[in-house]
């Protein structure tokens, strides 16, 4: 039934790989731009996952926070799960973990938000989205964290229409 | 002088490719991460040349927002300049544009903020940045937004680090 | 109207990228190849914008000289615009410039020429491009050094060909 | 002996790869790029290999001509030998071939030449190269068409450095 | 204490990516050498783990059997953990699965051997590893197979050194 | 004719590449998945040839044994060609090479055995291989090696399908 609600659980994923030389940037260290490919990818799985047909496109990478360096020749971990849906997006945590390739013990080195828009096979239309299973006081406080970034979201995107006319 | 104000125009920095089929997701339409992974490099590359010397580490991706789909085979410019500075931080604001291979005239098809903090030759210690020229009223309010903008920040680096022990 | 002159600006294209490690050749510096492959990249996009439709392939790459040294790390920019036109083919000239992240101010490391055959919509075909606007005498002077090294690059194809007999 | 004549033949070197759909351009055939990259690699090998030591640099792509397309999923084989040297520097000839996977039989779909500049260790000056082996009647006609290109090429170069004032 | 025995589990380590377009072979399906680096790649890092300093280098790929085709687009999983220990070498044993995007549950697509010697910090010189717990019956079955393919795996070395003087 | 028997020579392909430093795995030496990879690639070539139509697809990686390292900037090598022939399989010996730039002179690097199945236009179906041609004493010796090969590799895979619900 593509209308009832799915737990956040089910949609999560996760997306690891050793990180190489030539994705260094030209500093030496681990190319930022690498993560967050790596965890746009895995964002949109799981958004599929959640939708369970068609495509999704990414609408906004929200505020992707790093919070310490990576070193080449690290093994990276992505994990994303669904952490707020509306009429026809989907909203993903993803957490990203680093850990020496000698001295397991991942440590976690940045998160954020990013959302998705679902469509049809062809990828053309936005469709509709089954419900996020919210039962408990601790799916309450999430989905009201979810309203403000939406909020925060809203706010930028009208910025970001408006700023076609004026930049550049 | 390195504590003399910079102005923001004089750290614009431009990156353009001719997208291909390698770099399309599996519905065949451009993999946002590659346009993240392009932003972030735009964005570094403008940080670095307010600041003038030694590295830049990103330490967030800031709300990208995107308007509408790319196509593989079509142009993609990046655009970024300084929008704000704190002690040892730059807040980047990047633009992102499409445009067909035949029918030039580019389309705005992104835009937002990053944020990159300056460090030392040796990549180890942040260091302080040079200050944006603010003059006009227009510099004022774009002061005034930045300062919005590190608020939401600050609170989402505050979560980031919390989630850490919950989270997964 | 597809058979009136076109100027050669209307052509001009640039693409920009800031070379990775992964970029570098085994002695550390920037790979000739990659430079090559973005000035056909180029090329073939300015010569599409004058034609207007179809496609192209690239069926020379005429006299690329590389004047100086690019490094790991730099910001490489390739410009190109229509230099010529014969009845199916399209002649492009071909500029590179790299500049120092922290250091902005381009020079140019090299430029060309490269030739480019407009085909149909499913590249078979060979078809009339449309004629490049030629008024001024500075048009003259570069449509008579244009004829020359079109002489150049005839007797190199011949010769290719011939070669295919007596070679390896 | 670093100063012995070497003959042509003993710098011979192939390299040969299966393209893949992440090579194909915008149109879906073989990028020409690809074949631009792999002619300098395989050229520059050739040069290294007749001066036997220190590095090489590439100076100019000189009229690399295409004679037919090449389809992705091909297997290309490129193959360069020096056809003349200065006092620093080395041209080579390269020789482009395709065949497809299940009807082997390859074809001759480019060739060209390639001019590099001998450099010491560090890649910092020109050093001087070994002459090339010219005995018979058939070496002396190749030396002769290789000042003829030597010619054109000078002209090339004096061209591109005067542009840099011009054109951009 | 590097000659404490160390328990195959704590070893294991997995590597998961989104298969994308440009890693197609020609036919349009998942290219087998994808999954084969992906797969040194994993249990370089399982040998590793075990071994706890220096560096490993691939000794040999023993037997990796693909069970079923692996479509672009699908996640891709490998897990490897030891399998037996020599006094220099390592064995891991590795297992490949494939999930589709809309439909989670893993299929496996694969699995085999990888044969690794530790070597110093340098990658000069091989130097002995900790032995593997070795306590429950199941655990003397499982040295015993890995006897057996030790066997295997030395006559094929003895064979690869010997065709070097009749082969090609 | 499809069902001749064919020479094993005459499906005999070779690949060479020249390794650059975004192949190298973390410790600064060449990626052995590299090679595994451009194995696999070379041995299905090298089965296409032999069955001359339809497609091949990877079931096994046999025993690839690696003698000695490569280093960044040498050029690779791989040959394969037939060693044995199933109703609708196809065993390959692959070979690999490496030599230094400066110093021509290959020397073996690795070799091993990789066994496809032919597979119909549509990469669906399985479908019969010519034989291959068996006359000399040697000749009767390589099918005796290959089919112990064969008792040792569906012996492993017997043991692929049976870990699967065992392992993980």
């Amino acid at each position: 039934d593509p209308t009832a609600p799915r737990a956040a659980m089910d949609s999560r994923v996760s997306l690891s790989i050793l990180t190489v030389p030539g994705q260094a940037n030209p500093f030496g260290t681990l190319h930022g731009g690498v993560m967050l490919r790596m965890a746009d990818e895995c964002g949109a799985v799981s958004a599929l996952r959640h939708v369970g047909r068609g495509q999704v496109t990414t609408a906004a990478m929200d505020s992707m926070t790093f919070l310490c360096p990576v070193y080449v020749g690290e093994r990276v971990e992505i994990v994303a799960e669904v952490a707020h849906v509306g009429r026809t997006s989907i909203e993903t945590r993803i957490e990203i973990y680093a850990e020496a390739l000698q001295h397991p013990g991942r440590r976690k080195v940045g998160s954020g938000y990013a959302l998705y828009v679902a469509l049809d096979d062809e990828g053309k239309r936005p469709h509709e989205v089954p419900p996020l299973l919210s039962v408990t006081e601790a799916d309450r406080i999430r989905d009201e964290a979810a309203a403000e970034r939406q909020a925060v979201r809203l706010a930028r995107r009208e910025e970001a229409r408006r700023h076609s006319r004026e930049f550049l």
